[in-house]
């Protein structure tokens, strides 16, 4: 089945003291973004691959993609006020039944393996989420402090995150509510539930200077990784 | 005010693919409890270790503390059938007024300033929890399956669990249940509410190959992180 991956890349940067947006940053002199395509590309020859990018990015974006890629392989929109509307602005360029990953720009340590499961599993059942199992102990915020949860029964979501383009595209012709930080809060919001699947240790997002020196290393291929 | 940090060390490397247990990897030529211990000694003179290791670990751990330390400071006793019996045997070298940190071995990156925010929350109020936010959407799993949680709501707890010795010893008096996971849920269990204090995102807990690549090169000193 064709398959599309919506890749969303809105980080401003700030987070790393750094002017330059993360997914920008380089590594092995190419920028974060360029790992991120790649790997998708290489993971299915018909799969496209949709760039939600801020407008002022746009220009940037495009000369990765120029230097890069087979550019008919991947398309660049602008993206909107909050993750929902720049995933929206993606998913409206898709409009034939398709599986379709939507993924963190900065999340460049995603494996081809991780990429294979979650399109064989929302094939199947319509939704494929990738979660990890937290290494620490919980506790959740509430109202009159703060609560033990058990460690066993919280997981923590990663990307890609992946659907059936009926249950996807459909999903997200909802009203936009601040609730929706991902795109499986939105296919629940429409009445699906969806299904999660074992995620990647190092499938980590980038968002800090340690986690970019760790990204440098794995890239690298230090083989003790 | 005395301090006392209970180190506990029970892993079994089962996670590193390994048959040295994680504690005794080394980093720099030195077993990764070395580092652990070494800067809870250097953040307080008053302060002393006491080591909690599987009874087949002892001798090691004694090797340690010949080989690197001021041995008057440490003490070494058994661990027990979980982490919670674990603690109780190093608590129960314990007979004054102190402040005492609870600590995860394998915990090597933890910091000074760390351990001293712990300690001057816990004096002033009794405990100190060290959490961060996580940086990925979070799930709860349920009877009927999962739920999204409000990501800001949820904190991953880290060590060292800081008590004043009024609350921590007597709360350890309690019958162990199986849902003591961490020194916190005992306290809360006695009834008494714990206090969460900001963590450190490098407080990493070393369990994967990929965590020891971290540790060496944060421990090598390297400038960007």
């Amino acid at each position: 089945m064709k398959k599309f991956a919506v890749i969303v890349a809105g980080g401003s940067g700030s987070r790393m003291n750094s002017n330059i947006p993360k997914q920008f940053l380089l590594i092995k002199n190419r920028p974060l973004l360029f790992y991120t395509i790649d790997v998708f590309l290489k993971a299915y020859d018909d799969l496209e691959i949709i760039l939600v990018l801020p407008e002022e990015h746009i220009g940037k974006g495009q000369e990765i993609i120029d230097a890069y890629f087979d550019t008919s392989r991947i398309s660049i929109c602008p993206g909107g006020r909050t993750r929902f509307h720049s995933v929206q602005n993606g998913l409206s360029l898709i409009n034939v039944d398709s599986i379709i990953f939507v993924h963190d720009g900065v999340r460049c340590l995603v494996t081809k393996d991780l990429i294979e499961r979650c399109y064989n599993k929302a094939k199947k059942w319509g939704s494929a989420i990738p979660v990890i199992t937290s290494k620490d102990s919980v506790r959740l915020l509430t109202a009159e402090g703060h609560i033990a949860l058990d460690r066993n029964t919280v997981k923590l979501v990663q990307t890609p995150q992946t659907f059936h383009s009926k249950v996807l595209l459909n999903a997200f012709k909802i009203d936009y509510k601040e609730k929706f930080t991902d795109e499986a809060s939105v296919v629940e919001a429409f009445g699906i539930k969806v299904n999660l699947i074992e995620g990647e240790e190092n499938n980590i997002k980038i968002t800090t200077p340690g986690d970019m020196f760790i990204a440098e290393q794995i890239i690298k291929g230090i083989s003790s990784i």
